[in-house]
């Protein structure tokens, strides 16, 4: 018997609630403002859009939130999703450091957004609600809700950025497979959607138009419609950290805990997933793990943006959340890591980096490219451009770790495999990709205009 | 605690030797002949073409082979893979059957053929073999070779059908991800390509001129190059029970046994893989468990055609195999399920056909897809088109076991997930699919010319 590769849990393992790492903050997130009244948005004017069992949730102060039986009985289609030790990837690098992989990618739909898309549409299930609306850019969430409102029978438009419904087919055809009716956005469905073609009828969309016209669809039909999103708010992360609590209770069971802790950085769902059940253990055991948010170098909120209030939308519908943010406005590079483009990091994410209880690197875009092939030829799975990022990150603990002749102990999330992705690969074998790098000028010109709300 | 999903078997409980069922069968596979002198092909000659570490395995009487130990280590990068009670499926048919299924499509190429790719490379390599030629149609295969000589350090060059070439890029792209040169077949790097070119410079090839151009460039290189084949084999299928070998062991662990084991049927690779170990149950220990192969209604050469020696490539510069065939001249129709698209069966699933050991049956396309959609609504994983054809059997057995109102065990392989197969789902969404029939007449007409040998 050879050493083991990867350490498993059974489904009796499985966690049986979440971590709302909300109760052992010593500086609470700021409240979500609405941007008329700045005063904090109230759970009624929430559950306007939302669900109320994830409005509830976003507001609860409990340190564990019990995930109910329906929705355990769908995370058991997967989960408990390995634990596994990268030999190869240690092995290539010559490093002394232990390199772990959560492997979210062994999901239906190859990313861990099914973690959080099936409790979302379970609470609107159990309300009555019979549609929802969401927006989706690269296809992962659209095809995690898609997936989900299969499960439940509730009915979903997914408005998909015009220019990844051309670009991305097998996504939109995920989601089409599971019955949701997929829109190119901007579509002439909506006001919003009518107003910019109108201007342009040629425009390819961005993910603020298409939240525009998700929002617009559920405001219309409240009596049967909701809203819903796959990063950014409390009860997303916190539906998230699934992950994190079987990683514990997975290095619980070689009697190991890593000392770094890493996962890519888009709106903060996954490195949420992963990190918070590792920092409750800094917060109330006194360890000190390193949990590390990567960011692309093209798209650096954490590390070079402002902590300001910011909407969450690029035209400015939503409410104000407080953000380590770029301004919403900010046009990040073309890179092909969709689910890390985007210009903020939700309340708790911003908080913690704040007070410097987590931190944040970026890492430009030909480094996670190099870092994904390494990793499909040592590991044989190949990474989503996002998840690429962690592994660039894992990389470069490990080289340091061999500089320094220490050993330690890398855990980093792959938050999903990339084979709907090949064509960014294809990119990278053709030589059409490269760095990005972002002025400190066009910095300050896209966050000069927040509201100097926190100060 | 609700009702567990997934049966799992630890690293520690893979099995470690592969079953060669000829030891048990008591009328023994015929052999395959050399096609010049009709004796049978001896040792020798397959070692020109093959790795001797597998034409070892394709003559052995032994019941069991050992895994070597670095083939086990890369099985662990995903296996064991879980045996699924599809719980959702059997809702929504209102069945009295329970229906398990072996889902391996958790591998990183996302189907079985790893299974045998990582053996098949790994005796190439204690050869000091340094490249490897194949062929692929769909992909799969080539993916699964172009993963396993990533691990151990071969080259490889794949020909892949030039129509498939086109149609398929992320497979092209993920056999360059593990650094597999993928040339077009047709090709001008070979006689036989460069003559099909003379004649037709826009042909768009055939899985039987990809053969071809493959064996030409390792025959040419015999000092350092093999050729490699992914199903038909006896060795082939030998690897593949791995999958069967979980299964019964998994079934063990939860005091059950299977009624009915289903399989799809191009080759025979994974038909074998699943079916095998319990035909063992049967031969042994005298139980009746039925074993199902599934071809397509528009390649029916299990249950429509002869048995009789046949070239196991379409331009007949292979040896003589003992085949159900439909003759080596057959030309499917475009079904997409290219998997299942080959002319003949192998020498050892042809014997126990002929035997009435294990059963046949044939499902039209439509049906395929109407099953594939089912369970992926149901059970949440969007099945490949080949699968779905044991998904397809599996609900049928489902139904008549609710029309008698008697339950039954039912398992069925699900051979791999169709993510990268989205492009024939659309196809049936817009309507584009229909079914073939084949008539008699043709296949007369391409079986009439088979030498009568088997008589």
């Amino acid at each position: 018997m050879e050493k083991t590769k990867k350490i498993m849990l059974s489904e009796a393992e499985m966690p049986q609630a979440w971590y709302n790492i909300v109760a052992d903050m010593t500086n609470k997130p700021l409240p979500v403002l609405n941007p008329q009244t700045r005063e904090p948005m109230t759970r009624e004017q929430l559950c306007v859009l939302f669900a109320e069992g994830v409005v509830d949730q976003e507001f609860t102060q409990e340190r564990y939130v019990e995930i109910p039986e329906e929705v355990q009985d769908l995370y058991r289609i997967w989960r408990c999703t390995p634990l596994v030790r990268a030999y190869g990837l240690e092995k290539a690098l010559d490093t002394p450091a232990k390199i772990y992989f959560k492997n979210e990618g062994t999901s239906p739909i190859g990313s861990h957004k099914l973690n959080t898309a099936i409790p979302q549409v379970y609470y609107n299930y159990k309300q009555g609600i019979k549609h929802l609306t969401t927006e989706t850019g690269g296809g992962q969430w659209g095809s995690a809700l898609s997936f989900a409102c299969s499960k439940f029978g509730l009915d979903l438009k997914v408005f998909m950025v015009k220019a990844s419904y051309f670009q991305k087919p097998y996504r939109k055809l995920m989601m089409n497979t599971w019955g949701a009716d997929v829109i190119p956005s901007p579509s002439d469905q909506t006001d919003a959607g009518r107003a910019i073609l109108a201007q342009d009828p040629d425009c390819l969309g961005s993910l603020g138009i298409a939240i525009s016209e998700a929002v617009e669809v559920a405001m219309r039909n409240q009596a049967t419609t909701r809203y819903t999103l796959g990063s950014v708010l409390n009860y997303v992360l916190m539906h998230q950290t699934i992950i994190g609590e079987e990683a514990v209770k997975q290095f619980e069971k070689i009697g190991e805990m890593p000392d770094i802790v890493i996962g890519c950085f888009g709106g903060g769902s996954n490195f949420a997933g992963i990190g918070f059940p590792f920092l409750r253990m800094n917060m109330k055991e006194g360890r000190h793990i390193r949990v590390v948010a990567v960011e692309p170098q093209s798209c650096p909120k954490l590390t070079r943006g402002v902590f300001q209030y910011d909407f969450g939308d690029t035209t400015g519908l939503t409410p104000l959340i407080p953000m380590y943010t770029l301004g919403h406005n900010f046009q990040p590079a073309d890179i092909h890591a969709g689910g890390l483009r985007y210009h903020g990091a939700g309340a708790i994410v911003s908080q913690l980096l704040h007070d410097e209880l987590i931190e944040a690197v970026s890492v430009p875009q030909m480094e996670t490219f190099e870092a994904g092939l390494l990793f499909a030829n040592t590991e044989g799975i190949i990474p989503a451009p996002e998840s690429a990022h962690a592994v660039a990150q894992a990389i470069r603990e490990a080289k340091k770790a061999k500089e320094e002749g220490v050993s330690k102990t890398i855990l980093f999330n792959l938050s999903g495999h990339g084979l709907i992705d090949m064509y960014a690969y294809e990119q990278y074998f053709a030589g059409n990709l490269r760095n990005f790098t972002i002025s400190d000028e066009y910095i300050r010109s896209t966050t000069s205009e927040l509201p100097n709300i926190i100060k």
